[in-house]
């Protein structure tokens, strides 16, 4: 038998994701349960977070079970990746050992790794969360490192709790600006689900430079062929707000620049009209709008937009802990 | 209903303050207790803590809860607190946000955010707690920003262990030196608190111009109108610790230096003589000290009073944990 | 009665010791208790940590009971150490304050202080842990200062596991090299719990610059004489290698050059051959190679040894969590 991992959501079924949702329901009607009684989860940071920290550690806690946060590099020792390195440099222990370890001492083993942003030849490869998953003995959950699998979760209950069914909603995946290039996870995890639930996917960008990585893009046009809906590029806001019933926003650096951002900065700056505004929203199918968070108000979205009822940002974040806690149910 | 919210002792009746007082007696006698079982509380860290974190994350945990503990800007994001600003600075996120998706997590937030020192006009607004009191949609917790009504009842409740009632007790809230200028919550607290009590209280300081702030001297009037005592302002230490029963020692910052602190620098130094030590303990009618905690040995009080039986600085800083989990308790 | 506290392995009786071994054990087989049910420990981590903070974090859970992660002078207060000090520098609380505060909300404080490495005369005298000791009113465990006895029982469980019965086993302490001078803790404590158990100890290293400090080899030769076994210093690796059951490897700084580590670099570098590669290992009696973790790969130990059969240093790791449990139950 194979471990069981939750590090994307294409390595899951139709099925496993419809049950963890409906675990999800169920844990958002009655929080307490003990499925974590007597078991424990790393929570392993290489980057900063509020909702994931929080939820992860209070929906375990929940569960009857314990979450430790660590840091590594920050409260713990900085980490060796490669194999057969002389580690004579910064890292102090491999992850060989990290990994192997931390498994005889919890249960679950969740990981946050952004990308180093310098080569997205090396950061598309996704080595931190992979070398957990190929030394652990318990299970790894992806807290986001290329993708974002748990925000797709609660996404896609915070939009089935709006609609009911999802196959053939008009779905816009746009870009937004962002004063700093960011990390294309939440894009890739918007484009994978959307289109994982048969929607009619528009990804909305400034130019062909933006579109995300083809190993997403590939992966979203074989959900379509499985799952109906449709996957559309555009660089036209107005045609591709128009009669939408989902805009979803997301900031992300041009990945034929990534490294060299300095050059990127300025086809972003001239793209700042991207944000989400109540003009375009007014170009929807009475819309909602949601962004993971965090959001820098009046750069991403207006405070119209997010103070409108049109809104579900803060339900998202709120089903992060309840598909949390039904991933950790499923796999421990 | 409006949200009832714990942001400084001003707000809660003597009635309610007492019954937290009464509560925070019994958890001292018997700490298990099942008030905050399946609920949880958010501990943001805007400034470093021990005892106050101590207190809290296990005090939550005691009463079968469970304490988040997050420090925003270093392990989470930094938060935006204007309104309208186009975030396209450092800030990440909106208050607006990190409040209303934290109280779909958790039942209770806590904050602690010191001023900034460098405009009193702004500090003195306390946008931070208030901020989180307006957004969020659960009880928010002062674990000190510029007051400190934790440490307030912890103090009250140290007293009036020794003391029984406080009515009429001569209580001299004293500034002593401190290399750097200091926050004045503590200052503001101890002359809320006192007078609030009824107490005859002076508040000794080396000149007017360490008066603290006129919010607090007008407050504490009214509460010298409403429950008997007196307050006094003195510059002459002598005729200030004669007969006091209760001398509680806080160094602050001058508020008309506030952010030209250079300048206040030779005023200060020149009041080391502030320092709290046996011959002025003589003075006193057997007089108890205290001091909110951590104190800079030699410089705010001589080693000889710390470790006399008159220092109730340990009493008063376990008292923390007792009157933390009543008010829990009370809000949740 | 005086408190009892953990500080090294040599103030514990070895009917202590094994008791320590036999319930943590037990853990192993079963690891779920109420030993510190309503119970709580501080963890004061004023160095890094992943295994130590992960393993009494969860034990103290698993037996019921909460431990609070504390970083003095980096999410708490600075903390000064000196008796009489005018507290006018960096440090804003005496440990007089810390540990007495402290041991008014929890039932045992743990303490993770390295040496400075500046001034070995300084450090030997392991005055943080020692401060700790002196004012707690509770237990207090070391969690490694310039022994780490934790550790110890770790590895010797792990021995006791593979082997059975120590006594008269051929076990080599080998120095190992390292870019960075490092903490002689483990150093000692392997010293000190292989002649505490009888064993036939060399102690190999470079040169007489690296043997360890005369307290430790004083308490060997002790241990020695009151458990049997052998203690050799040898600087030839062929010989000692030879028929060994046990290798245990640590890099560690030369004393003389504490400080002066600048003088000390081009020694260390000329001794990387020190590395436990399976040469070495095929020298041995089919022996065991452990190492208490984190190590560098290809610097210390080969990853041929490392994922040999041989290493047991993961064992010994799991390990931890099981001393420790059985520690806080000892204590609390």
């Amino acid at each position: 038998m194979t471990l069981r991992h939750f590090l994307t959501t294409q390595d899951w079924s139709r099925a496993d994701l419809d049950a963890v949702l409906e675990q999800a329901a169920q844990f958002k009607q009655s929080k307490i349960g003990r499925q974590m009684a007597g078991k424990s989860i790393a929570l392993l940071f290489f980057n900063p977070s509020m909702r994931t920290r929080t939820s992860f550690e209070l929906g375990a806690h929940q569960l009857g079970g314990h979450a430790v946060v660590l840091q590594p590099g920050k409260d713990a020792w900085p980490i060796e990746f490669d194999v057969g390195t002389v580690m004579d440099g910064d890292t102090e222990e491999h992850v060989a050992e990290v990994a192997r370890v931390l498994s005889r001492y919890v249960d679950l083993i969740a990981v946050r790794a952004f990308p180093k942003f310098q080569d997205w030849a090396v950061d598309r490869e996704d080595r931190v969360i992979h070398a957990f998953a190929k030394y652990s003995t318990v299970p790894v959950i992806n807290m986001e490192t290329i993708t974002h699998p748990c925000q797709e979760l609660a996404h896609v209950m915070a939009l089935k709790e709006r609609f009911g069914e999802l196959k053939g909603r008009k779905y816009v995946l746009t870009w937004t600006y962002h004063p700093k290039a960011l990390n294309t996870a939440v894009a890739n995890s918007g484009l994978l689900i959307a289109t994982r639930y048969g929607m009619d996917v528009t990804l909305l960008c400034p130019t062909p430079d933006y579109v995300l990585d083809q190993r997403y893009m590939d992966a979203a046009k074989r959900n379509v062929a499985e799952n109906g809906g449709s996957l559309t590029v555009s660089h036209d806001i107005e045609s591709s707000y128009r009669d939408a019933q989902i805009v979803y926003a997301k900031s992300w650096g041009a990945l034929p620049y990534f490294g060299r951002w300095d050059q990127e900065k300025p086809i972003r700056d001239a793209h700042k009209h991207f944000i989400v505004d109540e003009a375009k929203m007014a170009l929807t199918d009475n819309g909602v709008f949601s962004h993971c968070l965090p959001l820098r108000r009046n750069v991403k979205a207006t405070d119209a937009v997010m103070d409108s009822p049109a809104c579900i940002a803060i339900e998202e974040a709120e089903n992060r802990i309840h598909v949390q806690k039904a991933i950790m149910a499923a796999l421990v």
